[in-house]
Formats: structure tokens, C-alpha cells, sequence
């Protein structure tokens, strides 16, 4: 022991009220047993590193650094980099979201860091903000630390229950609703066209803030225009008037290209998107123009719409391989809906022939068996179902899957 | 006018308490005004696009693409990639920071999120801060959002004025000292290596953390280690026992190599750089890992030190020239103390002669002349001294440095 050390331990930081709040994640614990060798994991909630486009976005970087070094390297606007945000505008568009332009967006650090600015430029201690329940776990952890009181919206196959939410939204009066409508983490769901309708009309008869967060969106399996995804509520908005000013629409490179250029971008009325610009002045100055060069210049070669068409396929094979297997493999002992696109499927344990139906003990049960996934209570922010679990199918070939499956059927 | 919008505007959103602490800055003004043509700026705050080693930049990124496509494009671990945080760790003991390990550092989005995640895992409102008068505006403005009541201490060209920042910490019990010791924004002011002892001293009688943001220290201008700048107080800390555990270090890469990558770290005590991980997974879940796999192949190329010794060269001489002309033309009107590095000069008008001595004024008269600065006041979180400036000296070559101190001669 050198006396640095010594001493130290008389003195104890004192932190902030607000860490309070959070604690660290259950399932942080569950990941460091991932490295055990031998582990097929359905536990991740990031895409296959194989399906990268490494060439194109190889490409985009050196024609970054020829045509505009500069602006590649330097200090950028914090709003975002020009060429970029007119790239993202229009891909939008192309999505129909009509009448996005460059000014009606900003360049966040990954979507996380567009939840994190909506904390900090909307919530004040004791606010509240209703999420569904399941959602993203790291939404639940960014919006308490500013303090929030989450209300949680019950869900099912097709999304929020939409007369749950407006009887929640009457009640509690929130800050704003978060949303992830489509093929939502953890849930897989997809919320309806009719439900879409009715969170937008709700917005506008309640003046309540929607949040739409979008990382999936593009991640569909369906190959005719009639089993995709219905429109994003943003693209819907201009079908019910004055919602457009009630909807922030978050949405990100990470789950289809990737997620190491930490690109995201923010949607969102003009006097929300000047206070988080403000705010994210003083979070990082600017999302790395280094990134945001390069995505530009990958969606200005006009790579994306290939890269989407094979990630889709690959993902949709995947899925079908793992919902048949479950099916198979386990019976009544699991019901899930399958999904439509996506990462991940959202399943429930029956306890059907006396079988475990607790997610937390089958997940201790199946890592022994050599097959991981993530049990699904945390991603309540209240009344947890102990039943639930997730699992992707994103980053496991078709083979492994089926074997991981028969493992979990063991652990059963 | 569509009917969204009109509708819209009955709404008006709710925003966060905090937004209420901060004003946007009286700068961003002034910064509107320099696109005029034929401005020559002093205003900057950055580093010389023109030396940016693109080409070191360029080899980098593709060796990272080719040996490690995986990691620079996938999610990575919230504290940094490993690869970068050993570049980091060997660069800091390259530096005389002896026994800074990969474990001591956690990588930042730039310095700039290292403020952010001090301010959000150590500052409950109401709590103070001690900060330079004066200090750098996005560094008051970051920790005012968070609730702080920021402490303003004296400095002199020797830096901050340790007997007075003694009165201040037991009279205040900050929640911590922030310093910027070495030619810092604004000041370019660099602390004595009595006073550093002083600092660290005190750090542990008072039991007061000390953050030492130190982007600048590495641009030095002088040649022999006679006239380069004392050691960091990270190095220095060593010398006295029981500082290091008390000791927060900002470094980055944004003055010395691009800021577009948004490469910062973090150095500090393992309680400290916990919380901090905590709430930088929350705030974007980690750092580009494309850019810190192109940080970590240019660090491991070795071109560093040859990068580090054209900035310092070119920026000294610009130093030079402007500290020349500056004297030659506005003579007694104007006192500034040499800078020893950094890119700025910190001048202050006199009012000598019956001139101008307000900074503000000087800065509007400036701009139509064709010439640019910031005035100095903003910087101070009390007690501004409204005839201080900041002039840059690192983005506009000789020549030009001369026109425009000509031009500020026609101003004042």
C-alpha cells in the first residue's frame, strides 16, 4: 500500500442527489457471465458485426477525407454536419415523412444521446413521463436520472393499449409519452395503423408531448407493401392536424449500419430542437464530424438501400428459424408473437406441465446449458412480469440457433 | 399558414427548471457576424484546420477498418476501447503521469462530456463550484445547467491566485475546483510550479477534489526544458501525498491532433470514474468507436510527436507576431502578458490616451474595421472586467495577423 492509497480511503466523494435514482443494470451482472466459451448468446440487442458494410463505409471515410478534410476534422455546428443533416432529411423523406427538411433535425450522438437531451431539456425532478412497459432499459435509467417518475403503459402484440394510455395521459398529465412503435426493444411489437391514429389524435385532444423512438423502423421482413410496417407516427402526423407539433421522432444508424459512428438525429418542434442544441453545446459541442462526414457520404453513394434490403433478409431468416424452433422445441411451455421485424423476440413462460416460469431462474438455468438470453423483468419500469424474456436472433447464424433453442429446451 | 402550424402555436412547451439557469451566450452574436467577407478573426477558439495530418488520419482509419472492422464499428464498452484507452494510458506516462493505467481513464466525447458527466455525477443544485475568473464559458455553462452556484477565483498572468483560492475553498466547501492550468481558454495564463504544489497542497488539506482540464498543455512554445511549462498537476500529484485519490484530469485530442473526432478522457479516482461510466452509458452509451479506433492506429503509428512538434512551431510563431504587433501598434492602450502557449492572447485595454476600454465596444468598432475578437467579459461567472479580450492567434497565418492587429489599431 503507498500512502496515496492509504489516505484515500479517508475520503469519500460525495455524488450527486440524482444518482440516487438509478442503480445499475441487473443484467450487467448476467453479461459478464457471457464470456463463458461455448455460450450461444440470444442476449445481445446490437446487429451482426458480420453484416457490416465495411467496404462502403471504407469508401465514404477516404471520400471524406479527400473532398473535405476540413470539415471532416474540425469543429462543427452543434446542431450537426450540414451535408449530413441534408442526407438525413432526405432519407426521411424517402421513408414518407414528408416536409422534413435539414432545419427540422439534429445530429445527436446515437439515439441514446437524443433521450438524454429530452431528459435534460424537458424533466425536472418529480415530472412525469409514461413509457410502455416493457421499454428500452436505458430509457428507464436516463429519464430517472433527471429525476422522472415513470408511468408505465401496458402493451400487447400490437403495441400500447391506446385506451390504457389516454385513461394514463388524463390521469397523470406527463411531461411526454414515450414510444417505440415499431418492433420496439424489448417487445417486438408493432404498433397498429388504427392505434397509431389514435396516439396522434390523443396527442393534439391532450396537448401531451409524443416521443417516437425509431431505431427499427427499417428492420422489417415483410417483402409486399402489405405485411410492412404501417408509417412511422411522423409520417402519419400530417394526417391529423396539429399533431406534427406534438411529435419528437428519434431515429438512428446504429441497428442498420452501424452503431460504432454513434450517428442518431432528433425530430422535433423548432423551440425544442433550439433548447436541446443548447443543451447538447454543453453535453459533447458536436457528434463527431469525423462520423457524420462518413455517414454522408455513405448515403450520398446510395449504399443504404442494399445494405437494408440484405440486413432485412438476414434478420427475417433469422427470426423465422428461431420462432419455428421455439415452437418446436418448446412448446406450451413459451407463447410469443412473432415478429414482423426487428431484433428480438418477446416471449412469456407459460409454466405449462409444471415447467419454470420465472424468466430470471430459466436464465440462470440456461446459462449452465451453455444458452444465454435476457429475462425480461427489468425492462419494466413498474409491476414487472416475472414470466417474460427476450431474445435476439440478430447475431447467431441459422445452425447455432436451432442448437441454442434445443439447449433452452434442456434448461426447461 | 397549413393548420398544423397555426394550431401549434397554442401550445408552448414546458421545459425543464434547469433551462432556466443558462442564457445563450452573448458570443454566439458576435459569431453570426464573422461570416462577413474579408473578416480577418481572432474570435476562435480552434485549433488550424490546415494542419490537420489528414493523411496520418487517412492510414489510420483504414488500418483500423482492416484489422479491426469489428470493434471500430460496433457498440463498444461506455468506458472506451480498449485498444485507445492503452494508447492513452502509455501517451499520459509519456507525459511524466507515471502509473496511469488503461483502468485509470474512461474515454470521452471529447473534454467536453468529461465537464458534462463531472457536472451530472457530482453537482446537486445549490452545491458550489469553485471556477477561474475568468474560465471557459462552456465550462460555466455546463455546470450552471446542472444547478451549480459557481465561485469565482482571481488569477494573474501566474495563473490562479493560490492564497486567494485557500480563502475561497474553506469559506465555500465546493463541491470541487476547476482549473485549467495550463494556458488556458481564455487566459493563456500558465500556472506556476509553485502554485500547482500550492493546489494539490490544499486539494488534500481541505479534502477538495481539484478537476485539471487540461487541453492545451502539450502546446508549448518553448524548445529547451527551461522555458516549457511545469508538470501537469497529474504528474505533480506524485509529490504529494495523498492528491492523486483527490485529482480529476481532462485531456484531448481535439487541439493537438482533430477535434472532429471528439477524443477526449478522463482520468480520476475508480469511485469517480464508476459513477461517471454510469451516467455516460445513459448519455451515449460510449464514444464512436470509429473514432477511437482511428485515434488508437494513429497513436500506435507514432506520429504524435512529429504532429505535436509542427503545432507547437507554427503557433508559436503566430504567437510571436501577434505579440509583436500587438505592441507595436496599440502600444499602451492595451497590456497583455506573453503567452507561453495555447493559441490565445489575453489583452486588456487600458484606456490609455483617452481610447476605448470597454471590450465589448472595441469588438463592435473591431468588426467594422474587418476584424474580430471576443471580448472578455462572458468568461467570468461574477464580476466580469468588462475591459478584458481574447484574441487567437492559431487560425490566421502572419501576414494576415499583422493586417488585422492593424485593423484593431484603426478600431481602437
Amino acid at each position: 500500500m503507498n500512502p496515496t492509497r492509504t489516505e484515500s480511503t479517508a475520503m469519500s466523494i460525495q455524488f450527486a442527489d440524482r444518482l440516487n435514482n438509478v442503480e445499475t443494470s441487473a443484467i450487467r451482472e448476467l453479461f459478464k457471465l457471457l464470456g463463458k466459451p461455448g455460450i450461444i448468446s440470444f442476449a445481445g440487442g446490437f446487429p451482426d458485426s458480420a453484416m457490416f458494410d465495411v467496404d462502403g463505409i471504407r469508401a465514404a471515410v477516404n471520400a471524406a477525407l479527400t473532398e473535405e478534410a476540413g470539415g471532416a476534422l474540425q469543429y462543427g455546428a452543434t446542431e450537426g454536419y450540414g451535408p449530413l443533416r441534408e442526407q438525413l432529411a432526405a432519407f426521411m423523406s424517402g421513408k414518407g415523412c414528408t416536409g422534413v427538411d435539414p432545419d427540422n433535425l439534429i445530429v445527436t450522438t446515437g439515439s441514446q444521446q437524443a433521450l438524454d437531451l429530452l431528459g435534460k431539456t424537458l424533466i425536472s425532478p418529480g415530472d412525469k413521463v409514461i413509457v410502455e412497459g416493457p421499454t428500452f432499459l436505458a430509457t428507464i435509467q436516463c429519464f430517472r436520472l433527471y429525476g422522472a417518475e415513470l408511468i408505465s403503459a401496458p402493451i400487447d402484440g400490437n403495441g400500447v393499449k391506446t385506451d390504457e394510455l389516454e385513461k394514463l395521459i388524463a390521469e397523470h398529465k406527463p411531461r411526454f409519452v414515450y414510444l417505440i412503435p415499431t418492433f420496439g426493444n424489448p417487445s417486438g411489437a408493432m404498433l397498429s395503423l388504427a392505434r397509431r391514429k389514435a396516439v396522434l389524435e390523443m396527442a393534439v385532444k391532450h396537448q401531451t408531448l409524443i416521443v417516437e423512438d425509431d431505431p427499427y423502423g427499417d428492420l422489417y421482413f415483410g417483402t409486399t407493401a402489405d405485411d410492412r410496417p404501417p408509417p412511422s407516427l411522423l409520417a402519419m402526423s400530417l394526417l391529423v392536424s396539429g399533431s406534427r407539433e406534438l411529435l419528437v421522432h428519434c431515429g438512428s444508424l446504429s441497428k442498420v449500419l452501424s452503431p460504432g459512428l454513434r450517428v442518431g438525429w432528433m425530430i422535433g418542434p423548432a423551440e425544442l430542437l433550439a433548447k436541446a442544441t443548447m443543451c447538447k453545446q454543453f453535453s459533447d459541442a458536436h457528434t463527431s464530424t469525423f462520423a457524420q462526414a462518413t455517414a454522408a457520404q455513405y448515403l450520398k453513394a446510395g449504399r443504404m438501400p442494399g445494405t437494408l434490403a440484405n440486413v432485412r433478409r438476414v434478420y427475417a431468416e433469422r427470426a423465422r428459424v428461431m420462432c419455428d424452433a421455439l415452437r418446436h422445441e418448446l412448446g406450451a411451455a413459451i407463447e410469443f408473437v412473432q415478429p414482423q421485424g426487428g431484433l428480438f423476440v418477446w416471449a412469456r413462460l407459460t409454466g405449462a406441465g409444471g415447467k419454470v416460469s420465472d424468466g430470471g431462474e430459466f436464465a440462470k438455468r440456461a446459462i449452465e446449458k451453455g444458452v444465454a438470453f435476457v429475462p425480461g423483468a427489468p425492462f419494466f419500469c413498474a409491476n414487472p412480469d416475472p414470466s417474460t424474456l427476450r431474445l435476439s436472433f440478430a447475431t447467431v447464424g441459422a445452425d447455432k440457433i436451432v442448437e441454442g433453442v434445443g439447449r433452452l429446451a434442456q434448461a426447461l
